[in-house]
């Protein structure tokens, strides 16, 4: 059965990669994306099944190796956004990692790119939903993935579409940067979308968190577990205690 | 051999609370803080552990129940923020929850506070570290913990005082609300504090990390297994990738 599923490498802190470099025309190498990038994604990059899909020899077999021959083994299709796609469609050359159907979300109708080793590129300009929803259709019965970035990903969560989420939680603390979660959800301080974890793989770099979409719901103000009415005064104590 | 450690409550989205209110006057039972500050602390409220240190009846005994008492139990000195101590001082009562001597970082000096059970409260004028140089004495063997709130731990961590950070992790996504990490950290765009996983405890309402903080360090810009020297523009597929 296919689901709508994300993974996504972060910090401790929640960012996915270093701030946006304020100068377009620097390079990205060369500017503050790319450190926090880096050390974020590290972890697979050391990883033998990650370095094999790039033709790099070397890596370890590890659990992370486990972790992400199961990630490109899960995914019959991808939607992407528009920033990644846009980063993206020059250096992945003739053959793009994906071998398989990307659905780029833009507002710019575009034909479709077709690619050596199964990856074509279809330009989506009529929302996420849409693009999720042809996703579906060309996954083959394999999970929809959204590649990202994290603007996409608050839009999938938003919209109600995300049905499994996993992440890679490098453990580091970035102070700044791209955060992957934010205010983008549509949120309001008394509803949450709530998750329940479905499976955890601890390595000595990552830990690996997946979690299953539930939906959003209200947040409820409960008893502090003191029976009957609220106890207005205790909330204090509660701090104290966590 | 006493750590200075800290346990956070929070939620996948980076928040330990909600929204902090316009309105100081509201209630904060009817703010817009409860609501999410109730969803990321239920794990604990729902303990056997926790309800005996409140004097409540029932409670699940869980591996929660375990982490709840095992906090309690390490914890012989506080540290804890003004914005805190000021919300608790009156709630708290004549026989505060810590059972144990609190050293409040203030601005407003202030006299020894003594209370049943155990508990002073000790208000530290000369910063941070002044605070957890008392605590470490006080502590008797035992751990110092930062009680909080978030503003307090990231001044402890950005003086490079802390040695174990535990995250509760509420399985929830808040979109909005007081982020236990941010800017206050004070690092650049190429440097990080490492952390490495020390322990996980699984459960369905919660995910524990335990973290040893190794300390800043410089982030650094890898070959992604390429060999050599830097491979310009593959860092979009490495976004694919991930």
């Amino acid at each position: 059965m296919t689901k709508v599923t994300a993974q996504m490498s972060v910090s401790v802190d929640g960012f996915y990669t270093g701030p946006r470099a304020a100068d377009e025309v620097t390079g990205w190498m060369q500017g503050p994306e790319a450190p926090g990038f880096f050390r974020v994604t590290r972890w697979a990059v050391d990883a033998a099944a990650w370095r094999e899909r790039q033709g790099f020899a070397g890596g370890e077999r590890s659990v992370d190796s486990d972790v992400v021959e199961e990630m490109f083994a899960s995914a019959g299709a991808y939607v992407m956004g528009r920033r990644m796609f846009d980063a993206g469609e020059l250096p992945w050359g003739d053959e793009p990692p994906f071998h398989a159907p990307v659905f780029v979300v833009t507002h710019r109708p575009r034909e479709v790119l077709e690619r050596r080793g199964g990856t074509s590129f279809t330009f989506v300009t009529d929302g996420v939903e849409r693009a999720v929803e042809l996703a579906r259709d060309a996954a083959g019965g394999k999970d929809v993935a959204v590649a990202g970035g994290g603007e996409l990903l608050r839009q999938v969560l938003a919209a109600g579409l995300l049905e499994q989420l996993e992440l890679h939680i490098a453990p580091v603390l970035l102070g700044e940067g791209q955060r992957l979660f934010g205010p983008g959800l549509g949120l309001g301080a008394d509803d949450g979308i709530e998750l329940v974890p479905a499976r955890v793989v601890e390595s000595p770099g990552v830990t690996h968190i997946r979690y299953t979409v539930t939906g959003r719901s209200k947040l409820v103000l409960d008893d502090r577990g003191a029976g009957g009415e609220l106890v207005g005064p205790s909330q204090a104590e509660q701090r104290s205690a966590l």
